[in-house]
């Protein structure tokens, strides 16, 4: 038993998933669940995933608190949690982004920021809510935490445990280089697949371009089925990094548009051959 | 039986998977290998693609010669082939573009091009060469035939009735239509995947980025790992198109930025979700 009382706000996928892997672990007592919408607590508790639906102020007794909310709403459920908080808790969160999150977190927390740990499970599926929760999610996944200077090493120490519990692999990183790292490999991914869909969608005669399109097209743009609504919100919360990553990728479609103007055919290759290599290194390290 | 005699150049996958299809399904006879490459012509014979290699004399001899070669080499190989061709010989090809093959057929062919028939099967695999050929390569799959005005409809007629008898779907298309919808739904793709590799290959802490690179990432770039060879060839022999699919791509890459720039929450949920629910009607059509 790593905590006795664990609650977990926002009892979908990435807190559904927790929650259950914790219990199949024995690392926790009692799961508490918390959050806006009562038919998924609901649900949640029918499934299993928590114990029992409670209020923001039993949510604040427990030994330690995962917000599993979208990102943006990080600031307003620290706000309505702040008071309850009892002497010890711990926070943590499974957020896209880390900086705001902080940020938020400093704001909101005041002189209990030292008990709050960031983190971000990379992790996750097309699907969400309650019903997608499975206790294997994070088994052989990466969690990044990124501990402030000012944070309690004790709270750090739990938390690490709780995702190795999972059977996740703990990594700690600074939270703005987490930020950078996660704009260029993920987040900029997303808006680059989202705007070729769209690019195309908005054409009159779109539906003959889809007509012809294969699985190449298929797995770029697989990440463009991801929530609207969530990556919205990755976006602007992780706004300069992201910024800074388009503007790079701009310069990178520029230098091949250049390329191929000039049919400039060595250009070409090298640039090919040398993305290929990259990947192939990139996935022969996924495999061992 | 359709032909009697069918030579293949470019013995590897695309090549060899026609000739194994069609023998598979008795639409053809002998089924002649011709290429410059002798170690992978004697792979082919022994692996069953081919009954004999033969000469550039002797290939003319067929009742249809397939050109599966690189498209930056149609316009060589035909310069080589176009001397034997027996009369009512058909020529038809596999290339990814099709307003250059054409140019190159009607240079090279002369008064024999109302008997060649632009092709372009939609179909492939990261592996290459004879050992990766399949008989099944193309079932389900579908292949693009653009013929011109002055193609014989004979000519059509056999060429079609082969695709078919390998399982394959056939359609007509315009050929520059044809190219302009592939530069976007495979060509661009394939830049921006290559490029945004690239990108994180370039940098001095590329490593980082990459360690945490998830399968978000490597669905997207799964088309960077593909031949550099075979893509510079496309990206010059589809130029044109490919600039204007650049330049779209660029200012719906730009339209995004200025959203994240100016905070636009509505903005850019307003492009996820049209993305997001084009993609979704495109693979509902795929499944059905």
């Amino acid at each position: 038993m790593i905590v006795d009382k664990l609650a977990i706000v926002g009892t979908g996928l990435i807190g559904g998933s927790f929650a259950l892997a914790l219990k199949q672990a024995d690392a926790v007592g009692e799961v508490l669940g918390v959050g806006r919408n009562t038919a998924k607590l609901t649900l949640a508790r029918e499934l299993g995933l928590v114990d029992r639906a409670v209020d923001w102020s039993e949510a604040g007794q427990a030994d330690c608190i995962l917000l599993a909310v979208p990102v943006g709403e990080t600031e307003s459920v620290l706000r309505r949690l702040a008071p309850h908080l009892k002497a010890g808790a711990i926070v943590t969160d499974a957020g896209s982004t880390k900086l705001n999150v902080v940020a938020a977190a400093r704001t909101t927390l005041g002189g209990r920021f030292a008990d709050f740990v960031p983190g971000h499970p990379i992790a996750g599926s097309e699907q969400s809510g309650p019903g997608a929760a499975r206790a294997d999610l994070y088994h052989g996944k990466r969690v990044v935490l990124t501990p402030q200077t000012d944070t309690h090493t004790d709270a750090v120490t739990i938390v690490k445990a709780l995702w190795q519990a999972t059977g996740a692999e703990v990594e700690t990183l600074d939270a703005a280089l987490h930020d950078r790292v996660f704009a260029a490999v993920s987040h900029l991914p997303h808006l680059a697949a989202y705007a070729l869909v769209d690019d195309l969608a908005r054409r009159a005669d779109g539906d003959t371009f889809f007509r012809f399109a294969a699985s190449g097209f298929r797995d770029f743009t697989r990440i463009a089925g991801s929530s609207p609504e969530m990556w919205r919100d990755i976006a602007l919360s992780n706004r300069e990094a992201l910024l800074a990553e388009l503007d790079a990728y701009l310069d990178a479609l520029r230098t091949l548009r250049q390329a191929v103007s000039d049919e400039d055919a060595a250009g070409l290759l090298e640039i090919f051959s040398r993305a290929r290599n990259a990947r192939e290194n990139w996935m022969k390290q996924q495999d061992s």
